[in-house]
């Protein structure tokens, strides 16, 4: 059962760890990835060349592979990447972003999780359904259009298909290896209208994972703090430019007892 | 004419539809465009590998070209994803960023707004007359070293020239299909002091693109929306840094009334 | 011997001439850093082509070679850009980001200071201590571990082998020739908690460039105005994220009595 006691527990362990996360990321996030990693105390590095992608993961924690702005260049980097992780026992989140909205996302999903066996898959409920079901009719662009309890059936699924942790974030976050089901409910409706948040909550993944071996309690708190910081930040924001902002300041400020107060978590099949 | 009533109406569709607007663009503003775009209510999608710009343009209501950090692979994939658009009757902007600047930029922009046609094509002063007179002598960089009013001449010979409706973003902004011409004498001094503000201009005209057919009345009304919020946001802010924030936090809770209350337009040749 | 009166005759200039900043950088930084730039009154043109390199060159008053998230392509590029800047004469600023990381930096660091002669040389201490080693065991990704006042030995070897003047970030910066030694240490220890403050002071270290032909003093200007800005933004700032904006509102507002009231400089061999 994960509750806020382990959540603390694994927040603290970044800040005082400071774990290297290697991200090959899209260009949209980069920015705002890097700073939330910042915030909460990870060190944030970017490197997608093939001639390098191999000593970088070397010296990390864990490894982000984040299909975004995708390209055949970067997909070759996140394979060589993906391989060496794995041959280092070193754990991957893989957010599949549109995965659905073009066949060649869709084709470039499924083989990197094919070929890198990531510990996490993250995305939203249209992302996790279009994977699910390799299907190419359900995603529109890269924002979801379906609700995270429509898509908790194929996150199970996709979960025992993959052996991977699979979290789909949206009004409801779900956490699941298949089996037990963790569900966070906190967070903002203001979350969506910022670019990229999505992705911060695939890098803040990886941060967990730089310092807890239990895949499904670190892609929890995870989700944790993001639900509850961006609900906090939303609080003292007038719009997506606020947030964008005060969810930095959130995250690098947050304590304990925000988490204690605040965290809405339910847990099954534990 | 085009008044706020057509202003506030177009608004009030894109919140309602929320277009997928398919972007094209450079490293530098991604993240600002994203959210500026979703600010607004509509839904962006970046992406440029030549393997799925086709299938994006497809689900797309509209396709923004920007040549801000143009190399040959992304040049190719802009004129694929731009033939696409083409034979499905889907409207494109363009934004020559920085043309005349180098002999590969005035090349390129010639090269798509020939293969591509694109619906409008939007610019500070200094880029507009130099893709008018295709010299290559007055563009310093990418920032405007000339006033928007001696662009105009240029703008009404470049909009006959290419069919498109040409946008000069300055001081005042100027919207013509080379008869008819819309100026709006909106916006801030501090504007240009942010990066990528005429980058997040075109890409809201791919916004009004995607829900209204009259290309005159989108492109006016995205410049529209623009100079208004850019203008409170100026008001709210001590320098741009809090200006980029404010700016979204603007467009995102932008009113029928702020537009009719501040709106300064001028239509001539109707 | 560098004072407050220099500094502030140089930030007078960038504010007067405007000078065209070029970069060659990284995908997490190039918003920021060219806000940055326009907020100091410089104007930044970021263009990696290979095509264009030389043409964007020769219109600027210096080059900004920034090796971030790296790549086979752009690093062509660099290369083809810094031969042109030496061969006008114009200066160079290089940063040297995550050297000693991967070999693939190690070497393409080393190669760049060989072919392009920078002026200027920017990192934080472990890149500055990896650099002039050649080492690859210290740096841990991008962020430093080592404190500037350990490096500054390295960085003074540095500046005499490559005759570079050499600018170390960190608690203290330190800008020496090999010889003289300008030590500042204004800043806030939460400024490394922003992605990309370093790439930042490269690029503000360009804009000096820009204006003024002793590297020494254009250096040591870029430094303090960047650490006396990050200084008064910090004590505005509730957490990174708020940084990230107060800064740029900061330098967009400083005047020469915060220069006066602020600098804490010492000059040593002069």
């Amino acid at each position: 059962m994960i509750d806020s006691k382990i959540i603390i527990e694994n927040l603290k362990k970044i800040r005082e760890n400071s774990p290297l996360v290697h991200n090959i990321t899209n260009y949209v996030v980069m920015n705002n990835t890097a700073n939330a990693l910042l915030s909460i105390g990870a060190s944030p590095v970017m490197a997608h060349a093939k001639e390098e992608v191999e000593d970088m993961v070397s010296i990390a924690s864990s490894l982000v592979i984040n299909m975004g702005t995708l390209s055949s260049k970067w997909v070759e980097s996140m394979l060589i990447a993906g391989d060496k992780a794995n041959s280092m026992g070193k754990p991957i989140v893989f957010d599949p972003v549109g995965v659905g909205a073009s066949a060649y996302r869709t084709e470039t999903a499924i083989n990197i999780i094919d070929k890198c066996s990531p510990s996490v898959i993250r995305g939203n409920a249209s992302e996790i359904i279009a994977l699910n079901s390799q299907a190419k009719t359900k995603t529109k662009g890269v924002d979801s259009t379906d609700s995270s309890d429509s898509a908790l059936e194929s996150a199970k699924s996709l979960a025992l298909n993959t052996s991977s942790v699979v979290v789909i974030s949206g009004e409801t976050d779900y956490i699941t290896d298949g089996k037990k089901v963790v569900a966070i409910e906190n967070g903002s409706s203001m979350m969506p209208k910022v670019t990229g948040m999505g992705c911060t909550s695939t890098a803040i993944v990886g941060a967990f994972l730089g310092v807890s071996a239990n895949i499904l309690e670190a892609a929890s708190s995870a989700m944790a703090v993001m639900g509850i910081s961006g609900e906090i930040a939303s609080e003292l924001s007038k719009g997506p430019g606020s947030l964008q902002m005060n969810f930095l300041d959130t995250i690098y400020n947050l304590e304990g007892s925000d988490i204690e107060k605040r965290l809405k978590i339910r847990n099954e099949g534990f």
